[in-house]
């Protein structure tokens, strides 16, 4: 881990930069798989199973029978922490339901907003090593607060064509319609188009690998909407004299194990903090099995120091971090001066991994910096703001010669007549 | 007009279908001026004016004198006019600011949604025959409002280096920082990288040709938001035996003006009011002066008759308008069953002009169907909301369960780890 004393302001962007994905090596194969599905549909999701995943599945959708099995293979302790962490985001996302907002803006003239849920939405959840379902409750729960019609899930299988018993579960809990065996670019494709077996939605959700990111990046620049642009994930602590070494360094383990490209990076008041929070992070990593991540993702971990408390702070705003820890003693104060965080925690006893499961907030948050500005996933996220006027003869008349007057010194005479055909007729 | 009666289900995806563009031409010359913009700076966008638009301009940012040039040159009318928008705009847009929502998930543990404004906005408003000064109301009021730090705008010139004097009386009317010469993808690319004179901004909106469109698909796939995916104006009437047949075709022609790719479509209750909109339509035409931009949009709008009323509102959810117009009886009955467009405006006195100048609502709105997972601009669309969580001891204890059992049944141990460091110290 490199510390860096009081580095100039000169120097901030290349300690906030981040790793630079290449993904056009990649780009003609996504594109080309995504072609494949939009027109041959089925089809080409199962050929591409067995060539990419070598699975030869039977069938697309996921039958009862696989969730109710399900249901018997999850221990009644994740069950547990799923009840839990289900009523917690439950909670705080029913409490970002956005209300309609009504103005008269003048007489005769008013003006609605109306919330109206997206009606259909799409999940993607990852494979591989370990089943991510707390994201199934991250995005399928909003979703259905949020009063999503449909809300359908793809997720690869393992070699033998199933799929995670705690991904079904949760999904059944969650409330989603139904799940797809279908990974990678392809699942991508075949809820932008829509197959025999898998709708099409309105706007896709989820994390994914590069091949996922790139399928999301270029269906949104065609016919659906996605969540927010993904990047490798990353924390940084805002350390004073206050903070717990030992949970400073637990929390960059607990980033660093996500992958050999997350980041942590911690800001400290002295040298003498940042250095026992590296020989912390010594001492855990070694009780940690993925140990081979966590060395790659240490590698291009940072500890920056500034005496000043306002560079702490600016430094942050400029990173502009997925995940932003709060270690110091006027935590609060401080979390009052940042505006720029994907999702702040606060004080000593709120680690990420509180965030990331069962807090509450939603753990899909903007990264690479896009915090600048993108929200994480909230509820707001699977709804749409319609807006919606009515105006009263009197109401068109006292605005006409506004609208007139506009509307010509912009050149467009037919949007004038549009409105004295009315007055005239009033 | 082509006239369809009760076409079947499996036909309105064909009638819903708006004219496709093929951007592939232009791709490569949109991503060879941004990455010349990128390297080059403010070289690159003098050169780029010289190159593609003829002018020689000495300065790229407007000048105080240019201002007040510019106030000394719009009319008292336009003036007024400017400010009775002004007002609707930020009434309506002031009571769409969002609040904090702060909720105990469980004892000890606090969750908060704060939404905090984008620092750095960027507008561009497009220049060609008329001046949109409406546009620079429609984003730069709801950024002000949101407390966006820095606006700016860029907008191209005329042969002479000159900015429409409205757009600039309006840019500094509605708090714009400051406004740049710089026209189409050259613009977009200054915005999102950064010169030496054009700031870097957080994210870019505002309407522009098939350059500005890709050069914004382009950034927004790399470091900076856009508002929108944008596409060609458009607008559906529903018209009943309550519609007035001379103000549907004013709103069908006002909308035909924009563009010889605007689309224009009126669904009746009768074939008889399908003949009456368009015999109305070749009366009104004839007295409008853009005779051939109205003639090419006209050729591909469309009158759907429907004898039942469900059909109807099932048809405009397909199409998802950006303007909705519902001119029948139940006006109101009829909008709340409706969930997909941009904007609705109700009853036989709410022309799209309403909207497009001065009614409030915004105009910048989504088209081409995005409407079925977006939003128009609005107060949300300058704003983050970024979370925040504060455990007490307490709190992190009794959550560690249920944290430690969903972070080993996902493998990541790193993550259970976190928590524990916590429990074991309290």
């Amino acid at each position: 881990m490199n510390i860096y004393l009081n580095p100039e302001r000169g120097q901030w962007a290349s300690l906030c930069r981040r790793a630079e994905q290449d993904n056009s090596l990649i780009a003609e194969r996504v594109e080309a798989i995504v072609e494949r599905v939009k027109e041959q549909g089925d089809d080409a999701l199962l050929a591409l199973a067995a060539e990419i995943d070598g699975v030869q599945l039977s069938a697309l959708e996921v039958s009862d029978e696989e969730f109710m099995l399900a249901e018997q293979q999850v221990s009644a302790e994740v069950k547990a922490a799923i009840e839990v962490a289900s009523g917690n985001i439950e909670a705080f996302h029913r409490a970002q339901l956005p209300r309609e907002v009504r103005v008269q803006t003048q007489a005769g003239v008013e003006c609605l907003q109306r919330p109206v849920p997206i009606r259909r939405v799409g999940l993607y959840i990852p494979g591989g090593t370990a089943p991510l379902f707390s994201t199934v409750l991250m995005l399928a729960l909003p979703a259905r607060l949020a009063g999503c019609e449909q809300v359908v899930l793809c997720t690869p299988t393992n070699k033998q064509g199933q799929v995670a018993a705690e991904v079904l579960y949760a999904a059944r809990r969650c409330g989603v319609t139904s799940v797809y065996k279908v990974g990678g670019a392809q699942a991508i494709a075949a809820m932008a188009y829509g197959t025999a077996t898998v709708p099409k939605v309105d706007k896709i959700f989820g994390p994914g690998n590069r091949y996922v990111t790139l399928a999301k990046q270029l269906v949104a620049g065609r016919n659906t909407s996605i969540d927010m642009p993904a990047g490798p994930s990353e924390v940084m602590v805002l350390a004073d004299e206050s903070a717990d070494v030992r949970f400073v360094a637990a929390d960059m383990l607990s980033q660093a194990e996500h992958g050999s490209d997350s980041q942590a990076i911690v800001v400290c008041s002295s040298r003498a903090i940042a250095e026992a929070v590296e020989a912390e992070v010594e001492r855990q990593r070694g009780l940690l099995a993925r140990a081979e991540y966590v060395a790659e993702s240490l590698a291009h971990s940072r500890a920056i120091v500034f005496d000043r408390e306002e560079d702490m702070i600016a430094f942050a705003e400029e990173y502009a971090a997925e995940h932003l820890i709060v270690s110091m003693k006027d935590a609060w104060g401080v979390v009052d001066r940042i505006t720029t965080a994907g999702s702040v925690f606060v004080g000593n006893y709120s680690p990420e991994s509180a965030g990331d499961y069962a807090s509450g907030t939603n753990h899909t948050l903007p990264t690479s910096g896009w915090a600048h500005s993108c929200s994480g996933v909230n509820i707001d996220s699977f709804m749409r703001k319609m807006t919606i006027q009515h105006l009263t003869p009197k109401g068109i008349e006292a605005l006409a010669p506004t609208i007139v007057a506009m509307a010509e010194a912009e050149g467009l005479e037919a949007h004038a007549a549009a409105v004295r055909v009315r007055i005239e007729k009033s």
